[in-house]
């Protein structure tokens, strides 16, 4: 007889709640990107995930929401990549499906790399005012990754719905923990393109 | 002191089992869609979500893997399209992140409506090796649904990457279920295009 599960959950790794609450609220952008570049760094060094990390912040005070790192082969489930991970933890933290909604404050995700499709897809959905990137696209492919089939004009789409992109911050640093995962031997899983595993 | 849910979970309704337990394997694909249409409609008049299902079959056989729904405003979180769900649930069910991998049968996602950006990532990272649709995307902005920044040329990347594409099998009662949805004060959220809600 046919059966699924009824319920789906996905956990953090246990270092997280302590990584986070070292961090002080700043104003100054290249720290809040440092902390996020940190935080992907130690998912690589705790072997608890992929090397990327994202994280919500209120825009404007530089308040920490949400820190997600990426936890698809960790947790099993393919849509797992930081962003996604920082978005619901932030969306069931305030109890709201819509981080743009009314009577709230502006918040922007940090990424330490530039978002796949799936997660520029998600980053429309979810209401945040502002992404910021780290490692750019091209850094990610240089290592095996896949972007997906992203339109080449993301950027500018993104501004036309009213959310800022600014890019490049601290890239170098982001791009270091793409070679580190890399030169520990970390899978490049979904590097197949669309084929069948070789 | 920061904090934040370690742990994030949603769960489908109560009543997707025993209506997917009504399914009987076919190989026909307009008796697939129609039982995943099907599902959509249920979701809307339980009111349990948005009106739209997906699920995972094995291709050859026409076996269920998984069936999902829209839970996005039902469970708070913005990525819980019925796509995300139906992939989240196979992958859980066969103990896989990648449904593509090594050794697995072929398997397919039907959706009752074309997938937004987000679902079109999260399509090429599953592993699935066809996609077939119902609605179509201007079926879903006719009742004030957006499908994100979504290449034009969506269907020829997914085929580029060996995921087979099948539109409009059944489309007219998908879009049925679209209006019925309109028709009954179904809330269309995420349709303020990234600018704040009115």
């Amino acid at each position: 007889m046919f059966s699924q599960p009824r319920k789906v959950a996905f956990e953090l790794p246990s270092w997280i709640g302590a990584f986070a609450r070292k961090y002080t609220a700043t104003g100054d952008i290249r720290r809040r990107m440092g902390f996020v570049i940190a935080a992907a760094r130690k998912n690589v060094e705790e072997q608890t995930g992929g090397p990327f990390a994202a994280a919500i912040f209120e825009a404007g005070t530089g308040a920490l929401v949400s820190l997600g790192v990426n936890l698809v082969l960790a947790q099993g489930l393919s849509f797992l990549h930081a962003e996604m991970v920082a978005i619901a933890v932030a969306q069931r933290k305030l109890g709201v499906y819509d981080l743009g909604g009314p009577g709230l404050a502006a918040y922007e995700l940090l990424a330490s790399t530039e978002p796949c499709t799936m997660c520029l897809g998600a980053i429309v959905w979810s209401g945040v005012r502002r992404v910021v990137t780290a490692a750019c696209d091209q850094d990610a492919r240089d290592i095996g990754f896949d972007e997906g089939p992203k339109p080449a004009d993301w950027v500018e789409t993104l501004q036309s719905r009213g959310i800022d992109v600014l890019s490049g911050i601290e890239r170098d640093a982001a791009r270091g923990v793409l070679l580190y995962y890399l030169s520990h031997g970390g899978l490049i899983y979904n590097s197949r393109r669309g084929n069948a595993q070789e």
